[in-house]
């Protein structure tokens, strides 16, 4: 099975009822093909489909016109192979049994495995090199080589380590594929590999945290008549800090008590309890384990027995817990608002789609735009040669790496900063809601990761629709006539939860050529105990304080501007006092434009400029349009950005050197294909991937560039964050525009537009340009809204890979917290 | 007639097309009663179009439901008279005789009129003093008393000027009605007076420009085969700077050639010649003028001898022209993109409009907010009154000035710094084009405004409508369930052409309480010739430079948070290294927050703190929440701000010193209701209005307040400015949010949300909350989306007042340029 299973957006508009119906059937019928038939069966779905979605839109009108999404060429192929797709289902089934039959690698299967064994931790395809993909995208080379990217967590060892292996050629034959290291990606020189500090969970939990909670379970009762010892029954939990501090050779934990829900809600990050302890958790030898003390109320207690002398002494303050209630859930409360019952304005598409999607080789068009998907464990979905009008615009734009820094006056609070690839997006590109995080006629994809020997898959998890601005692309008025243009617009859009938080992350694309990229937040905010930390948070309910943090979101945006050869200028608006031949030796007070261009990675960190006034333009210097500019794109802010407030983070050492500006630029090279690894977190001194260490002089004039750029929100949540934050605000977002690109506004090509000639009261023209024409329709529109069919939300799918398994999928979710 | 004329918003939902039809059927019936029929046949048309709009209904579907749209209570009654509301027509009528038979103002008609006649140029209401209306609002006050602003320019003198008068009480009552000049709200203490630096413009041309224009048309024919000489047949325009230079007790102005363009498109400004010449047009006596010298090619020449001497001499260089084509035309051009002929996505609202308004008291409900309109000459539409959950969150929310300050090596841009409400923005504020600039189904409203003993109608040039972003407004998912929540929100939008520009005003209301004030610009560019400037734009067409500007658009936001006495807090983000009771004596590099409160206008101005991290918090100090956070509201940057670039501006003077910060913060006094006169460009040392003298130094903690904020974009027009410029970049807006206002998120009230529990591969419930059944509907929802009948758009409507003629109104439209 692929990483991303297209659904047709053709049979998935028509109906989002019958897909669901449909695997839910297959399922219940096993089949002997080699592939699950829920996979197999696209066209048969998709013919289903429009029979169900023709019954419906008999019964709605009598119409003896076909369908204009029927008119509509909503397949396309692409013109080359999908590099970046996944390996296939029987690709990964071949790789892990090649692994487990590898005996150097010494694996176990993760079902068998304890923690002083070796488990495979991912295998999915390896992106090629650039300098291979464009060899085959823009030359004569045949497709690079496909490798498989496996992640082995090796246990069986007192230095346990993940380590990152090249595998194939794929798909493998015991001839020809091997594995080596996959080191050449990382700045850390180590053979691909970095320590493990999190080998002995299972018995952090069952031989440490839990004896320690024990050993004050007086303690836990009498404060909130509850107990974390491991047991059903456990209304308390513990969990702490990460990364890990890592000073003095020495690993360092803190962790905290908080208030399970008592329903299913997932509110614990809002019931944090004010108790902390620390533990020395070096080494694999439990038995060498500390317990360094324990914080309450803001005083630090050496000892457990300090802290039980002191608890049950006199005078000592006990503050309250935070309780779970209305207050922390989600659903509908407060008084019912005033005409909210009514059905509220929808947005529809009576023609159907109007883009193009290969949905075997995950390839998408729309109106000038076409480019690749690809979707990864890490960092779940990117795009890939992204054309505009035919030319290359962009090679890759995906994001990298998401930093959650928390502060505080607390260890918790003031250690986490959670580096998110650890967890990764791709397991938590949970399936999307239609009609609410998408248009109910969008087109879904699926996406799908691996773990433990198998794969999952998200059930629409991707979303591909079209859309209509609330204000138009361009307008003009005059007495005499009004020109106005429609501003319809292209999203792709997957939502990961991380825990606690919902990253919507959206790719949109306009008709004047523009790209905007965005992340907007909801979900539960981790919170503080609400104690002596006024100067880290708000006080937003009894004991809680709206923990400050920072998001910071690091792109990875790999233009190619009329070719690999390009330069970053930029250019600002800057105060000055000039005479001029015509000002008779007066000086006057205005401004002008300054021009500079980045010349080497000794410049290539910065910040957006003051009062917005700079612009950062990506040009081809040897480009010009025919009236000697360099043609480019512009980056900019759009909706907020951030970059990271902590200097030298205690917490991060050398793990988020992106975070540290708004925009940085290096030269590209195969070997520094990421910001940032998801195992940064575990050796946060010298982790794998040091960003700050691709920064080496090197010329960044007319050379092929990478842009990595933060989108980022200051968060300090106040009571409007209760239950979960909402997207009005939290939003960060960056654009990429045409800068003398083109000779003139793209956005001209639609037909959508309209002037209207008018005088003496009387419209005297209304010149429209070919847009459909509703009066002499020829094939009928569908203006009816499709009521979402929620019932047939369902989950992940889960396939079991070794022994690979295709006929026997279940249903299996797993989230975080 | 009112300045602002409600539609009903439910008959034009239903029926765009029979509002026209309607109106011009009246027209073509001339009525006897006192006021003209289609202004007075509000409930007529409501019925007529819910005729039709049933009739279209039945065609479409057989059903014997009610439309839901008839069930929904859209029309409303405010409980307090509308003291924006602009004058009636009878009053307006009344005032402008009552001015004529004032012998000591000695008036003429504006038809009748000379140079050296006064005139009357705005009557108009005087919104009430800020103390008057909250006694009334509040209080158990009568209504304030209503007095008229009039505006009169008064050129019957040497030293012409413009005077304000307040003329009252209104309606005018020989008895009782006086005037007296309107000074208290200027800084300038001048009895309401500014020079009028424009009276004489008639012979301005005639006798100046065109004079100047005939001694070089060997030249203008040379280079461009044209004339400017006041002829049917001019081929060439001439105009200049704005504001005049009024350096040294001089006024100077410099103008300069621009091609007209052969067809109607409006295209003017994209096709400047380059040639500049300079006048000293100091005092009424044209005979006393001077040419001061003519500027080409960047060589300035003190005579037109010595100019033309130099021009027919060997080795002059003479530069091209820009010529008018389709590169300046908006009309579509270029292949047709793909699939763009058949019909994109459109929204739609089923259930007809989920908000109310008061049409005769220009009062608008939706959801939990309430406000009332206003709608002036200058500044065209401003919030009133704005409502959160029956509490006051602003009194005031408006427009205030918008600058486009201009920059260049030749003096036409390097003098221009357009000050917009000199020009107007009521005057300008267009049609609206259905589906285009605001969804078919809005419901639109007529803005007026008074001019020449006139009053000039802009039908259906405000727009109310509620639509759906594209993305939640909250969501999260875990293994169990998934909770999400539309993002229905809530538009009021106007659309000012002034001249070249048009910006789209729009004022959005969200769901949680957060209100986003944006402008987004379109229309043609102001361009430069481009000759020796490439240091102030970029090169975009033959002999044409994006001239570089910066827009700033200044909006009084006046809070009231819980009462009047309000602060605003600073709280920053800031780096940090510290120790805790936990750290066992180790620093650690963090981050945290740093309050401090603005104490006095002193401290009243500044920008936006690097990376977002400073959040400015209005709150009230003595309104704490339940846990002791002063409850507020947050002002933050949305899609970008700007503020001036230039310093200290030559060409502004004193008259835009709003311009110079992005937020300033002042004391409410009813003598600074604006920080802006459309008459500063007149005297632009000591102007009406030096908003910086708002500032000495009182105290701003617990007051009433006012914030000025400026919107801006630095534009530096590039080939995708060609034609129009493009809104997908050219945007700005700011948000106001709650912050601790409320105990919790208050978009939990809405029913429009869903959670979806799931197991297993199956959702186990799909819990609604009341939201509107479509399967058990007990009314009949209209999907189907209304074709703007854009047949229908005709203009503006005007009626005489002087002599006051209600039943013959006619069509007119003027615009600038």
């Amino acid at each position: 099975m692929g990483l991303l299973n297209c659904i047709s957006p053709r049979a998935v508009a028509a109906s989002a009822l019958l897909l669901t119906t449909l695997a839910q059937d297959v399922f219940a019928r096993p089949s002997p093909e080699p592939k699950a038939a829920w996979i197999r069966k696209g066209p048969a779905k998709k013919k289903m489909a429009n029979t169900l979605k023709r019954a419906v839109e008999g019964q709605r009108r009598a119409t003896e016109l076909e369908s204009c999404a029927e008119t509509l060429t909503t397949t396309t192929t692409s013109k080359k192979v999908n590099i970046w797709a996944p390996l296939t289902d029987v690709e990964t089934a071949g790789v892990v049994e090649w692994l487990f039959a590898q005996e150097d690698l010494n694996l176990t299967t993760t079902e068998e495995a304890t923690s002083w064994d070796n488990t495979i931790t991912l295998v999915e395809a390896l992106w090629p090199n650039k300098t291979d993909a464009l060899a085959y995208l823009d030359g004569n080379a045949s497709t690079p080589t496909k490798y498989a990217h496996v992640v082995l967590n090796h246990r069986a060892s007192e230095d346990p380590y993940y380590v990152d292996l090249l595998v194939g050629p794929v798909p493998v034959n015991n001839e020809t594929t091997t594995w080596e290291p996959l080191a050449y990606p990382l700045t850390k020189k180590n053979g691909g590999k970095v320590r493990n500090l999190d080998a002995d969970s299972d018995a952090l939990y069952v031989e440490w945290l839990y004896v320690h909670s024990q050993s004050i379970a007086d303690i836990t009762l009498d404060l909130w008549n509850g107990t974390a010892l491991g047991l059903e029954n456990d209304t308390l939990d513990i969990w702490g800090i990460d990364p890990l501090w890592q000073d003095d050779g020495r690993i360092i934990r803190w962790d905290t008590y908080w208030n399970l829900p008592s329903d299913d809600f997932d509110a614990e990050t809002l019931l944090p309890l004010g108790l902390y302890f620390m533990s020395d958790v070096t080494g694999r030898d439990i038995s060498q384990w500390k317990l360094e003390g324990w914080l309450y109320n803001n005083i630090f207690y050496e000892t457990t027995e300090e802290f039980r002398a002191a608890y049950w002494s006199e005078g000592f303050v006990k503050n309250g817990g935070n309780i779970e209630g209305d207050w922390a859930r989600t659903d509908q409360q407060g008084p019912i608002l005033p005409l909210d019952t009514a059905y509220p304005p929808v947005t529809i598409a009576p023609a159907g789609s109007r883009f193009a999607v290969d949905a075997e080789a995950k390839y998408v068009e729309w109106m000038d735009f076409s480019f690749y998907l690809g979707f990864s464990r890490d960092t779940g979905l990117a795009l890939y040669d992204v054309h505009y009008q035919g030319k290359r615009v962009l090679y890759e734009l995906s994001l990298q790496e998401a930093l959650a820094h928390y502060a505080g006056n607390d260890p918790m609070q003031s250690g986490t900063a959670y580096l998110d690839t650890f967890y990764g997006f791709g397991p938590y590109a949970f399936e999307l809601v239609p009609g609410y995080d998408c248009p109910e006629y969008a087109s879904y994809l699926n996406s799908s990761f691996y773990v433990a020997e198998t794969s999952h898959t998200h059930i629409n998890s991707i979303c591909l629709f079209e859309t209509e601005a609330d204000f138009p692309l361009q307008r003009h008025s005059t007495s005499k006539y009004v020109s106005v243009t429609k501003n319809t617009y292209f999203v792709v859009r997957s939502v990961s939860t991380v825990g606690n938080y919902d990253y919507t992350f959206s790719y949109s694309f306009f008709l004047d050529g523009s790209i905007a990229v965005e992340v907007r937040a909801s979900g539960y905010i981790q919170s503080a105990y609400y104690a002596n930390n006024e100067d880290y948070g708000f006080h937003i309910n009894d004991f809680l304080s709206g923990s400050m943090h920072d998001h910071v979101l690091n792109y990875k945006v790999d233009f190619d501007i009329l070719g690999t050869n390009n330069s970053v200028q930029l250019m600002s608006l800057v105060p000055a006092t000039e005479t001029y031949a015509w000002s008779k030796g007066k000086t006057r007070n205005t401004m002008k434009l300054e021009r500079s261009f980045i010349e080497t990675e000794d410049d290539g960190r910065f910040n957006w400029g003051a009062n917005s006034a700079t612009q950062v333009l990506v040009v081809n210097e040897n480009e010009v349009n025919k009236h000697g500019e360099y043609r480019g794109y512009r980056v900019l802010p759009y909706t907020g950005t951030a970059h990271l407030t902590v200097k030298n983070s205690s917490n991060l050492g050398n793990a988020a050197r992106w975070a540290e500006f708004d925009v940085q630029i290096t030269k590209q090279k195969d070997t520094e294909p990421r910001s940032a690894h998801p195992f940064n977190s575990q050796d946060t001194a010298d982790p794998p991937i040091d960003f700050s260490l691709f920064f080496d002089g090197e010329k960044l004039r007319d050379e092929d560039l990478v842009l990595w750029v933060n989108l980022g929100m200051h968060h300090v949540p106040h009571t409007g964050d209760l239950p979960n934050t909402v997207m009005t605000t939290a939003h960060s977002g960056i654009q990429l525009t045409p800068s003398n690109y083109f000779d003139y506004d793209q956005s001209r090509r639609t037909v959508n537009q309209v002037r209207i000639d008018y005088d003496n009261g009387t419209a005297t023209d209304v010149v429209t340009f070919g847009q459909f024409d509703v009066a002499n329709a020829t094939c009928a529109l569908n203006f009816a809204a499709v009521e979402p069919n929620l019932a047939g939300y369902q989950g992940d799918i889960v396939v079991r890979k070794f022994p690979f398994d295709p006929n026997n999928p279940y249903f299996e979710t797993e989230s975080i917290v």
